[in-house]
C-alpha cells in the first residue's frame, strides 16, 4: 500500500516537475492540464473531489481502494458539447473553475494515453427532472407540455454539469483585490494550517480547495446562447439544505427555485434558453450550525425576530452578515458563453451588482411573487428589501416572525 | 491584521498548552471542551465550520472579517433539550461527532468569561417544514392534521439539529480496524498533503475534517426516546441533490426521504418519535462529478443502463463501489439516545449492518413502495436488491435504464 516514509510537500519539484500550465490561454493544448493527482506532473494544490478526497483516504486505510488507481474514463466524455467560449481565454473572466474541466479525454487524450493521472473537474449529464411544484404548474397552465422541454407526464428534460472549484490564486487575489501572498496566507492560516504548500509553493498558481462547488442545470437549447434574438434566464442559487429539500418555512428558497426553474422552462420554450446555477453555499457560506444558531438568537432577543435586528444577529454570530463572495459567481456564466441575460430571476443585488461588473449585460429582474412567501419568511425579505435588495413593488411589511416555541 | 510572519504548526505547544481532552468522560467538564480556533488553548487539528472556513479565510483577506473575532453566543443554546444520554460516555460508541458540541454555553460558561473560543460544533433549532408531497399525503389521509405534530394547513413542526464532524481520531482508527498512525497518514496523503498536523501532532488526538456534516430533523416528542413503550422510526437519508431538490428521475432518493418522513410523522402522532439524519454524502461520498461520469458511462456502455453492471461502472471510475463508511453512521443514533429502531425507512444492508453491529436493536424494515419508484431509477433498485438490499417482495426486475439522448 503505502510506502513507510511520510512524504513531503513542501520543497519545490520535490515530485518531479510540475506539467506547465498558462491560465487563460487560448486552447486546451497551449493552456495545459491541470493536475491534481500525486504524480510527477502535478500542478495543483489540494485533491481532486474537494472534501470528498478524505473519503477515499479513508477507503485507502481501511483498504478498500488501491491507493494508485487510475480511473478509467471510458464513456465519461460530456452527454452535450459545452463550449469552448471566448471568454474562456479572456484574461480574469474565469479564475474560480478550469473551463476545460470536461475536456480531459478529448483536449489530453496523449498524455492519459501515455500514463498521466489527469482528472476532470467537471462532469456534464443529461436528466429527466420531475418536481411537485412543476406538476401544478403544468397542470396550472402556467407551462405546458411540448413533448421536448417538458413531457406530458409533466417531466422536465435538462442538461446538467457538476463543477468542481479550481482556484487560480493570481487570478482569485486579482477578483478580491488583494496580494496574493497576503491571500496565500490567509488561507492557510485560518484554515487551521491546511496545505502548508499554499505557502511553500508559490510556484504553484493553481488550488483545488476542499469546498463545494456548482451544479449547473440548462434549460433548452444550448445553440441559443449568444444569439441576441434568443431570450435568456437565469436563476443562480445559493444552497439551503433546510428549505430546498425540507421545505422550512423561514426562508424563501425552495420557493425562488421552483419560481427560478418556471422561468427556465417558459424561456426555453420561447425558443431561448434557461440555467440554474446551484452553488453549495450553505447559509451564505457560514455554514448550517452557524445559521441554525442565528435562528435561535433571531427569535429569543428581546423584541423577538423582526426585520431590522436580522443581518445584525447574523453578524453577532459569524462575524459578517455574508461570506459568499459573489464576485466569484459569474465564472460559471462566462464558461457557458452568456454576455446577456434577459431575465434574472434574483432580487439579490449581490448577485446583479457582482454580474454587471463582470461583463454581464442585464434586462429585467424577476422578483419572487409575493404569495409564494412562505409564513415565516417575511423577515428574511423585509429586511433585504431594506438592504437594497431589488423590488419592483411598494415595501409592504410582513409581520414579525414567530417565536422557537410557536 | 495579520502579523507579519507564518505561524508555524508543525511543532507541538507552539501557541500554548493544549486544553487536557479526555474522549468519552461521563460528564462536560471531565472531558473538556473541544478547542478549535487559533488560540493557547487549541486542542484539535483543522478549523470550525469545516469547508466553509475557507470562505472565512477569503473574508479575512479581503478585509471584511476582524480576524480576531470572537462568536457572541448569547440567545444561540438549544432550543430543545437534547441529552445527556448513557450513550455519550460508553467507549467506542460515539468518535465521529462531539456529543457535547450544542452544550459549549452550558457546560463551559466559565471558560467562555475567562475568554476561550470555544465553538459550538452542534446547534439545534426548531422550525416548521411545508412539502408538497406531504400535502397530498394530508389530502389524500396518510398522515392528518394534529394542530401539534401537523398543522391544519400541512406545516410540520420538528426540532431540528445541525452536526458538524469532530473526529476522534484513536476512535476512528479502530472503528475502521487500522493502526492510528496508518489513519493519520493516509489522511494527510491522500487528502493532496491537507494538515501535516496529522502527522506531526500525535498529541492531538481531536480532527475537524473539511467535510460535510449531519442535520437530524426530529419528529414528536423527545421524551419518547428510551421509552420502550413508544415507537421509534428512523431513516438515515445520504445527500442526493440531484433528486432530493431537483427530482431527477434516475433515483429512489427524494421518494424514499419524502417516504421516510410520512412514517416518521405517523410514528410520532401514534406516541413515538420520528427521527430524518441526512447525511452531506454526495455520490456515495464521491462527490458529484463522479457520480455524473458514472451515470454517462452507465448510460453509453455496449447494451446500455442495466443492473448487472450497475456497480461495476461506479467501481471502474472511483476504484470502489461506495465511500461513505456507513460504520461512522451510527454515532449520531447514539447522541439521540436511541438504542432501538421499530421502523428502519431504508433498505440498504449496509446501513442496516452498521447499525446492528453498534448495538442499535432494529424492528421492522420498511421498503420503498414499488409505485414511489421514478421512472428511469428501475435499474438502480434491481440492481441494489441483486447485491443485498432488504426487499421483502419477490424480485420483479424492472426494464433497462435510458440512453443519454431520450
Amino acid at each position: 500500500m503505502s510506502s513507510g516514509h511520510i512524504r513531503l510537500t513542501s520543497h519545490p519539484h520535490a515530485g518531479g516537475k510540475p506539467a506547465p500550465l498558462r491560465w487563460g490561454a487560448a486552447s486546451p493544448r497551449e493552456r495545459g492540464p491541470v493536475v491534481g493527482t500525486w504524480t510527477r506532473e502535478r500542478n495543483a494544490i489540494g485533491a481532486h473531489s474537494g472534501s470528498y478526497s478524505l473519503y477515499r483516504a479513508l477507503a485507502v486505510a481501511s483498504g478498500t481502494l488501491d491507493p494508485v488507481h487510475v480511473p478509467d474514463l471510458t464513456d465519461t466524455s460530456p452527454a452535450r458539447r459545452i463550449g469552448p467560449h471566448p471568454q474562456w481565454s479572456m484574461p480574469d473572466r474565469i479564475v474560480s473553475m478550469d473551463p476545460y474541466g470536461h475536456m480531459v479525454s478529448d483536449a489530453w487524450g496523449d498524455l492519459l494515453q501515455a500514463g498521466w493521472d489527469v482528472r476532470p473537474t467537471i462532469a456534464v449529464t443529461t436528466a429527466r427532472l420531475r418536481m411537485p411544484e412543476l406538476d401544478a404548474a403544468l397542470t396550472e397552465g402556467r407551462i405546458r407540455a411540448d413533448g421536448e422541454i417538458v413531457a406530458e407526464n409533466g417531466e422536465v428534460r435538462v442538461t446538467k454539469a457538476a463543477i468542481e472549484p479550481v482556484w487560480h490564486l493570481p487570478g482569485i487575489a486579482s477578483r478580491l483585490g488583494v496580494d496574493e501572498r497576503a491571500l496565500r496566507r490567509s488561507l492557510y492560516e485560518h484554515s487551521g494550517g491546511m496545505f502548508s504548500e499554499l505557502v511553500t509553493r508559490t510556484d504553484l498558481e493553481v488550488f483545488l480547495p476542499p469546498i463545494g462547488g456548482t451544479t449547473v442545470y440548462l434549460f433548452g437549447d444550448l445553440d441559443a446562447i449568444g444569439d441576441p434574438a434568443r431570450p435568456v434566464a437565469c436563476r443562480v442559487h445559493d444552497e439551503c439544505n433546510g428549505s430546498d429539500v425540507f421545505g422550512s418555512d423561514i426562508c424563501t428558497c425552495r420557493p425562488y427555485l421552483v419560481h427560478g426553474i418556471e422561468i427556465c422552462i417558459e424561456t426555453a420554450q420561447a425558443g431561448g434558453f434557461g440555467v440554474v446555477a446551484y452553488n453549495r453555499k450553505e447559509g451564505r457560506a457560514l455554514g448550517e450550525v452557524t445559521k441554525f444558531l442565528v435562528y435561535n438568537a433571531r427569535k429569543r432577543q428581546p423584541g423577538g425576530d423582526r426585520a431590522d435586528t436580522y443581518f445584525e444577529r447574523t453578524e453577532c454570530v459569524a462575524g459578517v452578515q455574508d461570506m459568499r463572495f459573489q464576485i466569484l459567481m459569474p465564472d460559471v456564466l462566462h464558461w457557458l458563453g452568456i454576455s446577456r441575460i434577459d431575465r434574472l430571476i434574483s432580487m439579490s443585488h449581490m448577485k446583479y451588482d457582482a454580474m454587471v461588473e463582470h461583463g454581464i449585460e442585464i434586462g429585467e429582474r424577476v422578483p419572487l411573487p409575493e404569495d409564494m412567501v412562505p409564513d415565516d419568511a417575511g423577515v428574511e425579505i423585509d429586511a433585504k428589501k431594506a438592504a437594497g435588495y431589488y423590488s419592483p413593488d411598494p415595501a409592504r411589511p410582513h409581520a414579525d416572525g414567530r417565536g422557537l416555541d410557536d
